[in-house]
């Protein structure tokens, strides 16, 4: 049995807790100076605030708060980061310095960094090169809401790093008979795929907030996939240019498909596609995390920075550039479907 | 203008009429032998009874009866072919030898052929060498349902075929605001993406079922999710084996995630996924066509046939053999979760 010390008590990271507990792992839940009031919850009566879901009553489970982040670290065998993407800098400059350097690290953080040169850096290699140059960070990728692995569904995500035989190991402590895991050695690959589909599935959404508009009682089921679609063929393209293992596009699909159904990505597309401005949606959303204007933003920044360089075209990005036009240039709400368009004479390339 | 003769007046065939008459072509709707009480029923008053819509009123939109095809084709400029999957050899031997040379014809029909060597050939293929060796069919693919489409909902589909300016004539005729069409050269990557993708909506929608059946309430988004994301993999690994251009993932996709929200396909997965045997489902849903069950059986019997010839290997694909075995072995419902898990060394490749 080993221990498990995770950092980041919210939803995501505390849901981990789940698998590790029930292969016997002890569990050490450490909140983020964001995650007093959860750390708080939990030590009462083992209720999650907003997971709202009661985790185990076990001695293997025990909560911290940041500041007795020394107490918990000793003895720890692996930490999981389980920041959102607002915790990158702060998990890299607080806290990486002080986790010894054979223990290993997994992150469930999702995003990415655009670069002033147009290119896009998943965390583990920003961590690697802003904070710690000797440590190769592992991270976990793939469709999962917390609440259903909380409840032992059959979750299927990936885990990447640059050692199979670690990642081996890493998969050991984890797995359960719901709790399916690929591996990978392409980093790239898959932080990206679930990085992307954040955007993505705030783009998708926008679709279904037209169809819960309309009072024509027409569902729209062709518009949103129109929509799924082109998210997919944008997060292709955007995966063959980073040169990743295609077959990646797998956890992009199947995350964007996780992410339409509940939650605050699905959220913001839903009320920009109900006409909403980015102002309102923020005021309506106020106090939330919104992880998908970040990365959709920073998306396609680098797309248009790698467009004005010649090396994509924008064009080839309609509907990520709409989104972007919504989130940051208060445009207004007009899907450009017709631009979706494209001939691709691929038999006589 | 010109006139559109569609063969085949079920669902989408006749929803296709709709994309022409807004361009103002004329439209000759001819239904097959199966469909002579739709024909009847669009004759009384314009209303389509398995569509559930009235179709236009105008000179520009006539019916016929197959019995009345001599009538229909003196003057048409393209033919569109609207059968069902079973109707393929009917159109081969009776229509096809009918249609002038000259005239293109356009497919709309979804599916596959499972060769005895394991090989999978799309209709257009299919009907070149069986009936027609000097005629390149095109063919349409993508995520559309006919109720959508008839609705002008905005819906993406792609056209396909050998000849890039062919191609983009036929869009010519076909495009309006709401119909996007992208045109490919990749005729096997587009149709054998869009008939795969019958069979794992099936799939798909077993966990659907699953989630049904449950009184726990939980949601089983994650579960439904999986089997979304395994059956983009394996449909990938299925359109990489058929030396399509990738980028066609997107068709599969689309489709899938249109086909999973409604139609026959989900409800034979859904009630599979509930615990119903084969049979039962069967006499639920007697005497209606159900295509997943062909495409899906085709495709398991080309895996099994290449495994055996150590082409593919058949535990590359657990979902398909599952649900090959839900159908075609009597077998109980037991979904393969952990046979999805998969190492890619994809950097040490």
């Amino acid at each position: 049995m080993s221990v498990i010390t995770v950092i980041g008590s919210g939803q995501m990271g505390s849901s981990l807790s789940i698998p590790l507990l029930d292969n016997g792992h002890e569990v050490r839940l450490v909140g983020s100076p964001l995650d007093g009031e959860i750390i708080d919850g939990l030590r009462e009566n083992n209720h999650h605030k907003t997971l709202m879901r009661d985790l185990p009553k076990t001695d293997k489970l025990k909560f911290y708060k940041i500041e007795e982040l020394d107490k918990a670290l000793p003895g720890t065998d692996l930490v999981v980061c389980g920041v959102s993407s607002f915790g990158v800098d702060w998990f890299g400059k607080e806290i990486l310095p002080k986790i010894p350097k054979d223990i290993e690290i997994l992150s469930v953080t999702k995003g990415m960094i655009n670069e002033d040169d147009g290119n896009l850096t998943v965390y583990p290699d920003y961590w690697k090169r802003e904070y710690d140059n000797d440590r190769d960070i592992y991270a976990i990728g793939g469709p999962c809401t917390a609440r259903g692995l909380t409840d032992k569904e059959e979750t299927f995500v990936a885990f990447c790093g640059v050692d199979v035989e670690k990642l081996k190991w890493i998969k050991s402590i984890f797995e359960t008979p719901y709790y399916i895991i690929n591996l990978t050695t392409d980093v790239v690959g898959l932080e990206a795929a679930v990085a992307l589909k954040n955007g993505y599935a705030l783009a998708t959404a926008i679709g279904m907030g037209m169809a819960e508009k309309r009072d024509d009682g027409i569902k729209f089921i062709n518009g949103i996939s129109t929509l799924f679609q082109q998210s997919t063929k944008e997060m292709f393209e955007l995966l063959e240019f980073m040169n990743c293992d295609l077959k990646n596009i797998m956890y992009a699909v199947g995350d964007l498909y996780v992410t339409v159904q509940a939650g605050r990505s699905r959220t913001v597309g839903l009320l920009l596609g109900k006409g909403l401005s980015i102002e309102e949606v923020k005021k309506e959303l106020k106090g939330q995390t919104l992880e998908a204007i970040v990365i959709a933003t920073r998306t396609a920044d680098a797309v248009r920075k790698l467009s004005k360089k010649n090396i994509l075209d924008e064009k080839d990005f309609p509907l990520l550039m709409h989104v972007d036009e919504l989130l940051n240039k208060d445009a207004k709400l007009n899907v450009p479907w017709k631009d979706f368009e494209i001939i691709d004479d691929y038999k006589n390339k």
